[in-house]
């Protein structure tokens, strides 16, 4: 289901960019499994997009299990034996106007009969353009609806409270659907939700990139973009709990760090210039909405 | 002391450049202490360049003194009183045959009598050119043999372990020296050592950028250096204890992040050409080398 999921999003990406194609690398970690990454670079609307498959196992050690769990498992133990597989997918285009999506679902299991699901699907914009939110968090509310009617209210906040850039008091974007730690309930229940919120990433994301992928921008526009993915790169180097895992656990660090921007910037003390669409966004960013 | 540091190294920053100058910002935290941030942008040699004085106290946290220091001071308290003072640098100039420096010295003092100094100055090129390394790391040579003959080998060494990008298994650039938790004799003769070192940094740094201020470079070089800014900010973010101490500790994001280079870029799976300059670079970050 992961690998159909895998090649159904990739061909759809492919068919929104009208020209570049996913690479496909295969991978084999040395410590216990492998993956498969796809990854579609230099393309008319996407500057770097991937979408990676791994399935890998091995013992964890408890920093890591901490960084991947909020439940403290098999506690005394220095390392934990584990496996885990999961789909996980960063969307930069380059338009400034085209946000960046990314969503990621995965299945731990530990020694010991310990199992959990996580994921989420969350979108970053450079700007905000109310419908286009609505219309992302309304897709997912209705994933969410039909499996949980709590899973949409919870979830959500789930995303502001977890794509917090502490040290800023921002949000990298405008959130989505994030929960991790889930098992509460009979494991197939929480695998169909995960299949139907993978399954919905292209309706959530593509039209918004079809609306605005020709859309015309000006080079301080371009500037604020790449602004905004410093903060994309500053949250997942210093809080991701997905790329810490991985790179704690050796994994493959080019299908961890795949999710960074082809390019980001910082400047020294910048902030946008009050009432201007830049300071409406990180408005945003920082006061986290009901979108729907 | 601090003070007359900060000064005297922007103002030979400044006469480097010929156009732009320092910007000053005082602050003050909210929890205790303050700084000077001294910072120059878009200058003619220097893309992004900044100089930070800190004194700040306050409490931190088991997790921020274990990110700060070897030692387990105060083992068994939360959260343990602390004082800090520190001069802090780097320099990213445009030119990529320039290469980037970066030095810190601090002194942190905490309750129950402990202290220790920590510091360091390092070169990130994005090329090799041997003459120039050995140029740097020589002065540094002689700055610690002054003060201890086993300095210098102790302190590269460790530069060499410290600026590691672990999951890359390769090091931010060709280090320099470095140390942290010093106590090991009087606190003046350590901060006669700190002292030498800071007042050497435009000795060992400077007349590489004079040489390579208007050399000419391609496309492709720029986008090498680039590449490995991305690795600098790679390093800071995910590795560097005096950036994650900051952050952790409420610390001023402006002035702790003044490091990131102002342009980074990260490609999927990006590997040198056998032979070239880049692998040559490439792999003298992998492989220490003994420059003096």
């Amino acid at each position: 289901m992961l690998r159909e999921a895998q090649l159904s999003i990739c061909k759809a990406i492919e068919d929104i960019d009208g020209g570049a194609k996913f690479q496909e690398d295969a991978w084999v970690r040395d410590t216990g499994g492998g993956g498969m990454s796809r990854v579609l670079g230099n393309g008319n609307v996407w500057e770097k997009a991937g979408v990676n498959l791994s399935v890998v196992h091995g013992t964890m050690p408890q920093e890591a299990l901490r960084a991947a769990t909020e439940r403290g498992v098999n506690r005394g133990q220095d390392a934990v034996p584990f496996s885990a597989c999961g789909l996980s997918c960063v969307m930069h285009p380059r338009n400034p106007h085209c946000p960046t999506m990314h969503f990621n679902y995965r299945l731990f299991q530990t020694a010991g009969g310990n199992w959990w699901f996580g994921g989420g699907t969350d979108i970053t914009p450079s700007y905000l353009v109310e419908e286009d939110i609505k219309h992302f968090h309304g897709v997912y509310k209705d994933v969410c609806d039909r499996h949980d009617p709590e899973y949409y209210p919870k979830f959500k906040k789930w995303a502001d409270e977890y794509f917090l850039i502490k040290h800023r008091g921002e949000r990298r974007g405008l959130g989505g659907i994030f929960f991790d730690d889930l098992n509460d309930r009979d494991p197939n229940e929480i695998f169909e939700f995960c299949k139907d919120a993978v399954n919905h990433v292209v309706a959530a994301y593509g039209p918004i990139i079809e609306k605005h992928k020709n859309d015309s921008f000006t080079e301080e526009e371009k500037r604020w973009q790449q602004l905004r993915r410093g903060r994309y790169a500053e949250f997942n180097l210093v809080y991701d709990r997905g790329t810490i895992f991985g790179l704690k656990t050796n994994g493959r660090t080019e299908s961890i760090l795949m999710s960074l921007p082809e390019t980001a910037r910082w400047e020294y003390d910048h902030h946008p210039e009050e009432g201007s669409p830049e300071a409406e966004f990180l408005d945003a960013c920082m006061n986290p909405r009901d979108w729907v």
